[in-house]
This record gives structure tokens, C-alpha cells and sequence, in this order.
């Protein structure tokens, strides 16, 4: 890439840099003849900044980091897209790294963006992560650090979260208001706070309603996907042939269950109800349109951005900073699969 | 001052300019005659590759940038995932930048990465994107520079595209074939080079098969949304009640025509069969499941990145880079919408 210094605009012009310098910023002790020769020389030659000269002077690479499980997801994709809006109104550049559920890339991702000296960073932890010493290291070094949807509750930095443990409380309840008598769960892997949260959600619901809690209901993706869905579909059925209700993690396995049900003539909702989690936007249009727990994905990456901000500027000026928690609401969407 | 270039020194000497560079940096494989020659030559010239030769190597960024429309989108969230993946094996990170289909947008955001010095960019235009002056400098910078699926044929930089024109061709060939006698094209907006082709595709089936192309079958779409698929599908019916087959643009907005004649009830594949295009998840599960073009995605997101790091190193190494088309396969899927 070619590169146009400050240097080469004062040997073309045969001044100083320092002279040149000034000049490009309008200070005042450089004449009007001078300056105006620096700006048209700059200006043909599409001089711009160095961002790097200018990151060192004030210490802001006016960049952040985000780490995600996974790109291709809706719920991700819109908190990426929140995020991503956010910044730009308040001028920070996003990085984006996936960890791809992987605990080891996720470090490797999160030292690498400590290394970038980027302003701050906003995570969403994968599946895997189980000891929390690589995030401490960014609260320890004082980098401004959110944690969204799957958070570490120990580690003491601002979130944005829903309550998983509510929202999957009502989610259950509605079935049992439908009727539902047995009702399965299909739930996320066993580490992730939220995954653990909805469960627990599951479990009160029934317990409020004197339905007896039956851990052989309770099946646990490993890998949180469609084909994950169509094979718990066909074990709930050999299993358990009375199951009338079904509560799944997130709508793309709530996908696959209905895919096997449409194809082995399971009839949904009269004979099992499927309730998902996450309003993912196929859930409308398949059929039958399946219910689900809306999640405000777009505003949760606004608001993580958001925070982020607070503490980059309360950083930047030595001011106190009390990390804060920020709980969004969710909602029941009922649709024709617990009609 | 004038630069000295490699350029120069090759010329001058009769030789190539990867000689000129080997020599200087005393590669074993250059004969010492040459090098000499090549020595003296930059010495009384006064070539000195500091002024923008060395550091260069500490001058990296080892950050690319990627501007796309949209990042909640099944297409541009698979090439996200191709992009960030082949970075990430060769030590890059991402800077994602949303446009919005906005141009303006779009410029901005080419500043900013230009004025933070990332060592390569990655493009897929919005579809505004009308002139070419702000891509051109991109390309004066001496920028790596590749564009992907929704490009500027004028610009000379690397792509990564799919035969738009073939790829329509064959769906609407594969309707043809299914019998298909009045065929509607949802398109996308006039702008873009895709949307142009993949209408050309459509326009050259017809004729080729004896059907006399009608620009009234033929609907606009501004924003290639599931909203504007339900609006043409009933626009459609009420135009031209003999409509037997309709190729859309892409599967969200087939989805949404879909959508429309489900609610009511117009027969698919029996009345009207329907063929998308990209293949997007929600495709294979909704019903009747919708037939459409297979696009490489996450393929198209690798490539670019490669093509990318092919011309990061040439330009690293000074060494000459001719821009390189890459040109993926497409193919048709047939599922229930046109059986």
C-alpha cells in the first residue's frame, strides 16, 4: 500500500514536518500561504492520518472486539447487527471473531484482541467455556468488558441478559394452560448458564403446578441444532408415547422437531404442543408456525454496546466505574403450534 | 522528491521486477552479476527502500476489512463465516461493517478502513452502489482489494462470483421443463449487477424456449424482503390469473410469496410452482419446501479471503499482482415447489 507521510509532503515542499503538522491541524503559527500549499499538496496526494500515529497520541484504536459462538444464527446475526449500528453512530469500528462453541479459540480470540489493544470487548461465552482466569485477565487490565446471553455470573463485569429461568417458566406454564400433562424439555448442553437457567425454569413450572418433575423427559443437545431436533422428536416418541407438550432450547431445534412429526403424521398441536425459544424468523412461516419465546436480540446488542460505551468513556477520563446489569424483557408469542 | 520505484530499476536493467526485488534483499537465486548491476544501480539512483519499503513488515495491521449489506441474512452470514474462518487460520482478524444498502454508508465505511490502514479489504456493493469513483481509490492506494457477489464489473480488482445470467437460466429452464408456459420474474432492483443478470438468465430461457419475453411479468423488488413477496404474489394474481410458474429473485422473498399462496390457497406446485434462489436454511423446512439455486457461500467467503492474502503478499513482497476472477458453481435444487 502506498503510504504518503507527513515527511514526503515537507521535502516536496521544503519545509519542516513539525511545520507540516501544524499546518494540516490549523494551528495558528504557521502563515495562511504556507498552510494552504500543505493542504492542496495533502489533498492531491490523498494524504490521509496515519491511524496508528494518531492511536498512539491518544490511546483509542476507536475499535472493539466482539467474541460470538456463531455467525450463521439469527439470534447472533441480530445482535450483531445492533451492535454493529451502535458503534457507528458513535464512530468504533467491530471486530468479529466466532469461536465456534470452541473453548481454546475463544482464549486464543480474546488474547489476540487484548493484543490488538482494542477500546473494549463484548463476548458471548461458547458452550465449553468452564473456568473463567482468560476473562478475569480483561477486567484485571482494566479493558471495559460486557457480557451478553451466555454470560459468567462470577465474573464482574456489566451484562445484558434476559431472565432465562422466567422466560422458560412461562414458556412451560403455557403449555400447561393449553393442557399439557407430560411435558418434555429438550435442553442445551449442560454448562452454559442459560441453558442451565431455562431448565431450572422448566422445573419450577411444573413443580408450581403439581406436575411431578421426571428427569427422563429431559434430553440434552449437545450441538444445538435441526438434526438435533428430528432425532429427540423420534427418542420422545419411543420413549414416552403419552408426551403432550414439548419445551425446546431454541427454535432451530424446535425446527427439527416439527420436521419429523410432519413427516411421521404426528399431528401438532392436537397431539403433542411445541413451544420454542428465541422467535428465530422461520419460526412464522413454517407450518404449523411455531410458538415461541421472544428475545430482543437487536436491542440486547444496542444495549451492550451501549454499556461498553459508558465504561470506555469512564476509563478514558480516570472516573469510578460500577459495572451494571441489564435485564430485557421477553414475551410468550403464541402460534399455531400450542393452539 | 521523486520516487525511485523497483519498477524503474527493472526496467532500466532489462530484468524482472521479482529480480530487482530478490536481488536487493540478497535471495541466493539471483546470479551475483545481476545482483551487483542491480546494487549499483538503486545506490546511484539513490533508492532507498525506507521510505516505504521497510517497516513495512511492522506496518501491518494484520486486520482486513469487509463491508456488506446486511449482516441478519442467511447468504452474507455464511460468507461472514467463510471469511472470518480462513482468517483466522492465517492470522487476521475482521473488521465487519454493515452498509445497509446504503451508499453513502458504503463510503464512509471505505474511509474509515483506507484511514485505518488494514491491510486488505473485502466488498460486496450496496445496492446503490451507482459510481465507481470511491472504489477506484481503493485501487490508486495500491489497496488488496477483492469483491464478492454483488460487484462492479469496472473496477479491476479480484472477485468471487457465480454465473448470475447461467444460474438464472437454469431455474427458469428447470420451470420450462416442468411445464411451465407463463412465467413471472420477481427481480431484484435495477441497480445491481446480479439482479441485471440474473433477469438477462431469465429474458434468454424464455427465448431460447419459444416463450415471448413479457416485461409486465416482470416486478421489481426495492428491498428483496419476505414483505415484498407477499405484496407481488398477490399483485401477480390479480395481473395475470394464468401465471403457471414464478422465479424469485431470492428465497426470502419466495418465502413470502409462498406465504401468500398458503393463506390463500393457490396450489403449489399444482397451479403455480415457484423457484428461488441462494438456498437459505428455511428453505428445506417450510411446506410445500421451495425448490431454488444452490450458492456456494461459505465457499464464495474462503475464496475471497484467499484471493485476498494472495495479493496481501504480492504487494508485501513487491512483487507484481495481476487481479484474478473466480467463478463458482451453481446448481438446482428441486424440491415440492416444482415437482
Amino acid at each position: 500500500m502506498k503510504e504518503i507521510t507527513l515527511k514526503q509532503i515537507a521535502e516536496t515542499l521544503g519545509i519542516s514536518v513539525t511545520t507540516v503538522s501544524k499546518a494540516l491541524k490549523g494551528y495558528s503559527d504557521v502563515n495562511e500561504k504556507t498552510r494552504q500549499s500543505v493542504l492542496d499538496l495533502a489533498s492531491s496526494l490523498q494524504y490521509t492520518p496515519n491511524s496508528f500515529a494518531v492511536n498512539l497520541r491518544t490511546k483509542e484504536s476507536k475499535t472493539i472486539g466482539l467474541v460470538i459462538p456463531e455467525v450463521v444464527h439469527h439470534f447472533f446475526s441480530n445482535v450483531i447487527k445492533g451492535i454493529i449500528e451502535e458503534a457507528e453512530k458513535n464512530g468504533y469500528l467491530v471486530i468479529i471473531l466466532q469461536s465456534n462453541e470452541s473453548l481454546e479459540l475463544e482464549k486464543k480470540q480474546i488474547e489476540l484482541l487484548i493484543n490488538k489493544r482494542v477500546d473494549g470487548i463484548i463476548i458471548s461465552l461458547s458452550n465449553d467455556a468452564n473456568n473463567e482466569i482468560y476473562l478475569q485477565q480483561i477486567i484485571d487490565r482494566e479493558i471495559p468488558f460486557v457480557q451478553f446471553d451466555k454470560i459468567s455470573k462470577l465474573i464482574p463485569s456489566s451484562k445484558v441478559i434476559i431472565n432465562d429461568q422466567k422466560a422458560a417458566y412461562q414458556a412451560v406454564k403455557h403449555l400447561i394452560d393449553k393442557g399439557c400433562k407430560k411435558i418434555a424439555h429438550i435442553r442445551g448442553p449442560i454448562n452454559p448458564q442459560n441453558a442451565i437457567d431455562r431448565f431450572l425454569g422448566y422445573k419450577k413450572a411444573l413443580e408450581d403446578h403439581n406436575i411431578t418433575f421426571d428427569s427422563s423427559l429431559v434430553y440434552p443437545c449437545k450441538h444445538v441444532t435441526f438434526e438435533e431436533g428430528k432425532e429427540f422428536a423420534a427418542r420422545i416418541l419411543a420413549d414416552h408415547k403419552d408426551v403432550d407438550g414439548i419445551f425446546v432450547i431454541t427454535d432451530m431445534v424446535a425446527v427439527g422437531v416439527l420436521a419429523h412429526f410432519n413427516e411421521h403424521q404426528i399431528k401438532v398441536p392436537e397431539q403433542i404442543k411445541i413451544i420454542g425459544f428465541s422467535n428465530w424468523f422461520m419460526s412464522q412461516v413454517i407450518t404449523p408456525k411455531l410458538s415461541t419465546v421472544d428475545q430482543p436480540s437487536f436491542e440486547m446488542g444496542e444495549q451492550a454496546f451501549k454499556l461498553l460505551l459508558e465504561e470506555m468513556h469512564a476509563r478514558k477520563e480516570f472516573l469510578p466505574f460500577t459495572p451494571r446489569t441489564i435485564e430485557l424483557d421477553t414475551s410468550i408469542i403464541e402460534r399455531e403450534s400450542t393452539f
